[in-house]
């Protein structure tokens, strides 16, 4: 589920975010914790061969290879290659988001432009919105594993509502090797059509009105499931991780604290815990984090999209909208501005 | 409210931006002030132990710490961090700047293609207009604090005679477990079908580019929403704030003025008070604080959009624009440039 | 004026942008001169102070704050900030180009919809175009200060033949608290009806083509005053000030040549003038200058958008297209290519 | 083929992404194993002359050439120039992948407003279908290197289906200097109209409709042409390609272990193998193997978009959807929420 | 004339990029070699005075200076500002090339709307088209000089049959102190709605839709027209010019190899040739060249468009679709796919 903080910060105040730096779901303790307690008990591990169980001449010899790695450390591009990837991976995210399918529009169409309080007119009506929501759950459930989850199987579909019997078997009954998402919007544009012939909808303008919106729903659609397909290339992703994962290995010899008798230039004082480091950690494995969460935002991280939810809400308000409501109106009244 | 200071800089002057530099609302130093000083005291304060109450050996200690601190305090990586933020967080509120929804392409459409001077026309065209305003109404008050603030309940709303009684009624009496924003919407689709049936709207023509409108200003509705409900990710957030308030803890010890005596490198003046250290203070704080204010727009910030003038605004001239002013028109006459 | 200067290097020729270095209109000399005399006069009064008027320990002491100041000097983010700041301006000022209003879309519209080439037809196709000049006239009164300058009263906008003295009264009379600029499109609407229903227009959808134009340039309109009203948060245009003005202040003292006798590191050259913080004075100064001058283009810089220009081009070019223009056709011919 | 791993980081685990580094197809490991080879054995061939080749005078002269080396690959400014080429590469290739051309809103309209289940009806829809996937299809040949070695004469596309005999002479016959791809969208408009005058397509709006629904695939497909056409200019990648490629060179000599006997600054440790260094090769290399792989992604990468894949899946799909699917529909059923 | 190097780019290959670096048109090389031989010769010519003319003593003050401008050659933010700059370079020019004008989506139209295989309506489209491309050719004659090269004057114009002598006359009668490129586009409107009023175009849906497309055509020219009139502002570019060229004129003394004998940190080794900052002079003059090719993209240069070729393709391809292509089909006959 999404984590929604915006009213905390709605005025800037007085420390205005360290409010944020308390809360625990989708926060970065409860992401990072288990990766910090092995980063942690490993530097200890090493710390502790250094200060008891190395000789006098290992001992030395370990000193230079901290040095060595401390100053190479420096050396890795941590900070410019996490800044580009998780700009790139937040512009998808967020992309993803503004594209997830709404009903909303259709129905308000829908409700409009398809005519007649009958059983059949109410028939159509219902029938063309479960078509939208049908497609946007085939898609949903290619791209999230939320989804898929819950509808395993196209019988998981039929009887959650989204499809007849009948529509499934001439939906299976359709030979192609591919996806077959795009059908439930045939029948859409057929049944329209029909519609159209029967006089339920007026003329071409509020027919192709509706093709015109079913089309761009198709579009957010298909823009998801780009975005599922073709990922950020997979060599970026791993640069990127190795650059984070080689520095924080580096780190753990590298940012020993060495004996400070032996007079090493930034080694004169001995903290034995490394706080820094370990703030470090925080800040560019948490970055990482961010792009982990967000790479694929169909999952089931605290942070995700509620795709189930959506489903849910969709099928019900749009049924709605086109059904009970079709024409329903509150008394028109004066408002009280009125003169 | 919105600070305006374009006018201040419409003309690049001698040293153009250092009138901005004295002003109050909406600056830095109003915004800031209050951990200036806390940050100042505990400056102030560690720097009074360090010279007056610790001895010798501790005031070693210290300073190797000190030392220490300062070395770290530069690996950082702040800037960074806070440059891609607070670009994200910028582009974030500007976007929701521009889908503020406005009634204006609207209230034109309804003026003209919504016919009849009589009562029954004016009820309409009042009407339709009203439901668009009931909307962002709706959306307003789950975004933005100062709205909730002023429309705590639906009563509010009622008084303030955005909706009437019976449209509450029936609003009510929706079964829905979702938000119910779009209700309006369907009422406005009902109406502009039934106004269309009467002959008060032409042809399908004018209805559907009513429709089309009626769904821009949906979606501005919805993406606003959605702005608020999908924020940043926490953990970013977390992963900046963390960065910039460590660096300032940091700073508070690795900045201290050691004893010149002792020959510390860069340490050979004790100005007591840390002029650049405070200034990169108001730099990073103060970009961390842009991000604040613009993080959630609908705030009461100073900065913040003025939400509730909005609403005010668009009513008032949207009935206006749709009732009172429906075909009057100025007599025409030829302008001065004729022939 | 805009500084065009495209032509200049259509070419990638040998060192091709030399020639532009010499330039003075609208060119960083023509900018920075001041600020840059002025940072000589305060860095040469210090040099001399130094050299000549203090005493041996204060030279002692000024060495040590000069060393001081100019290791702090590099650590303020100048570069950086400027970076993501200029680049936010940037883009600002852009799109404020691209929505510019330009009636030309419309008057191509108006001259082939709206029919009659009697007195009528005319009258109405200049009063269409007009109220949508009126209306950029408007906005453009209330974000530039170039033309408030020229259109100081509403009086100059009817004594330019933007209004009619009825026009005036009419909008004068209209009680709103609010900004009125959206009421000649309320004419235009109305009296594109009007035309509809005389058969002037002669079906819908050319009025709704029409409208839905209208709408178009009222949202660059609209967008244009929104840049205006809510600009880049004070804070951060404070934060980048700031940042800069403290880097030369610093840079005032800490790049001082001290006496290479003394043996300080990086101090073993006097060359009196420095040249590396004057040419870094130049860049720093001049990135920020090319921010001032962009923050608001519709002021009277050299680069500002000639705003009073583009007023008098639209009314001119769009009253001849719509009325001397309406209908005028060449004899068609067969083109050279026929056959 | 696209490499997809988008499920495999649904949710944000215990270091999440190391699984990615174990994949070989689409890798950096398989993308980069012959460069590393190549920079290992020059690297170790460099080590070996070194340590056992070179005379005492020699060794002292190259180890000065190696600190010489070392100091300068530094200030190769190889992060930043790679971070902003790479973000340029990365986005025109998304822009590319979002513009392939898909038939489906096509297929939608062509399915509900061209009528008639006769031979005719189905010829007319089948053919206009069978224009737009020629059209998509001469495009590809020009830009895609696996379509193009699939369909290397214009016998092969005849052979293929997507034009007929009849329609590859009138093709030839026409007389132009310049690509005919846009040919087929003619013949879409002339039939369509047909189809029209025949009545078989209702009326205006919904011609007018299919007209702007195919503009809309031309522009992908120009839009395709374009990338193609004007790429990245030249000289750009030639600078990023010199700054990686030097520095790489740079560091055969600058990273080799010197004589720790002889006390070089950071050379009191001798590891044998360069291990940051190797990893650096690894960041860097796999940074600019991102842009190598996406720079143009219609080619056979592991990374490239399966373009044959996408034509056979749009005729087969496309036709089945105008044909086969033409007017069928599921019988309407009250869906398990009625009521 | 655009530089293609996607094919050979179409796999990510074993050091795949290598192959272009042995590209000569609009290669660095081609762009650079004589600033590069400028460059070379000044180096070479103060090493020489360094080393031959110079007494001991001025040596040594050489010496101090050249540390002294290498110390702060480092201080130049060259990357960074070239950075920002190129890529806002690199924006403008990608969007200046999707709008450049093509009369396809028009012709297309016209093809399908206006009706009639007679001679009058063979004019009616041939003149239609022609008007769509007399306009974008007006707009080239402005921001491109090499189309200005070809049509120095209007007479050219008409030689070239993009005029006739008619048009000519009514053109330059129209009295306008402003550019009149639009004038084709009224003439365009008043013959479609004349071609309407014959029945040529068949009702106003068709009608509205040509003129949307034209309306689309002028917003491309005319941003074209806006992209050459008000350019990058010039104090950015003399900033970045500033920058680069500062900073090799300081690498001119400071990267001189100083004496070893003298022990100099860093100046140990004698090469004789700098090599390394001649590859800094390769990175950052060519990006700066990248810069100086992109910034105006109709002129000259090995990457310019080829506006020239657009102008006769667009005439030529246009005056075919619409006049010997209308209404012209092959023969339908069933695909091979037919059951």
């Amino acid at each position: 589920m999404t984590v929604t903080y915006s009213s905390k910060v709605a005025n800037a105040t007085f420390f205005g975010f360290h409010r944020l730096l308390f809360k625990w779901r989708g926060s970065i303790y409860k992401l990072l914790y288990r990766e910090f307690i092995v980063f942690a008990v490993l530097y200890t591990a090493i710390s502790l061969v250094y200060r008891l169980l190395l000789t006098g001449a290992q001992k030395r010899y370990f000193e230079k290879l901290s040095i060595y790695c401390d100053r190479y450390a420096e050396q890795i591009p941590v900070t410019f290659v996490l800044g580009f990837y998780v700009t790139l991976v937040v512009n998808r995210w967020w992309n993803q988001f503004v594209n997830l399918p709404w009903p909303d529009r259709l129905m308000f169409l829908i409700s409009s432009s398809v005519h007649g309080s009958d059983q059949h007119g109410r028939l159509l009506r219902r029938t063309l919105m479960r078509y939208v929501n049908l497609t946007s759950l085939l898609i949903f459930r290619s791209v999230s594993t939320a989804v898929y989850k819950r509808f395993p199987t196209m019988d998981h579909v039929v009887e959650a509502g989204f499809m007849t019997a009948d529509e499934r078997k001439l939906f299976n009954h359709l030979k192609s090797p591919h996806l077959k998402y795009w059908v439930p919007f045939i029948w859409f544009g057929n049944l329209a059509t029909k519609a159209r012939n029967e006089g339920r909808i007026r003329d071409s303008v509020d027919l192709q009105s509706l093709m015109t919106e079913m089309n761009r729903y198709r579009s957010w659609c298909s823009l998801l499931f780009g975005y599922d397909w073709v990922g950020i290339p997979l060599v970026y992703t791993q640069v990127v991780t190795l650059a984070v994962y080689t520095f924080f290995f580096t780190c753990l010899i590298g940012r020993q604290f060495l004996d400070p008798t032996k007079g090493y230039a930034g080694h004169d004082l001995d903290l034995y815990i490394p706080i820094f480091t370990l703030l470090q950690f925080f800040f560019y494995a948490g970055w990482l984090k961010v792009a982990e969460q967000l790479i694929n935002p169909f999952g089931e991280d605290d942070d995700d999209f509620e795709t189930n939810w959506c489903i849910d809400r969709n099928l019900q308000v749009s049924l709605l909208a086109v059904d009970e409501m079709h024409m329903s109106l509150p008394k028109m009244k004066k408002d009280i501005y009125w003169d």
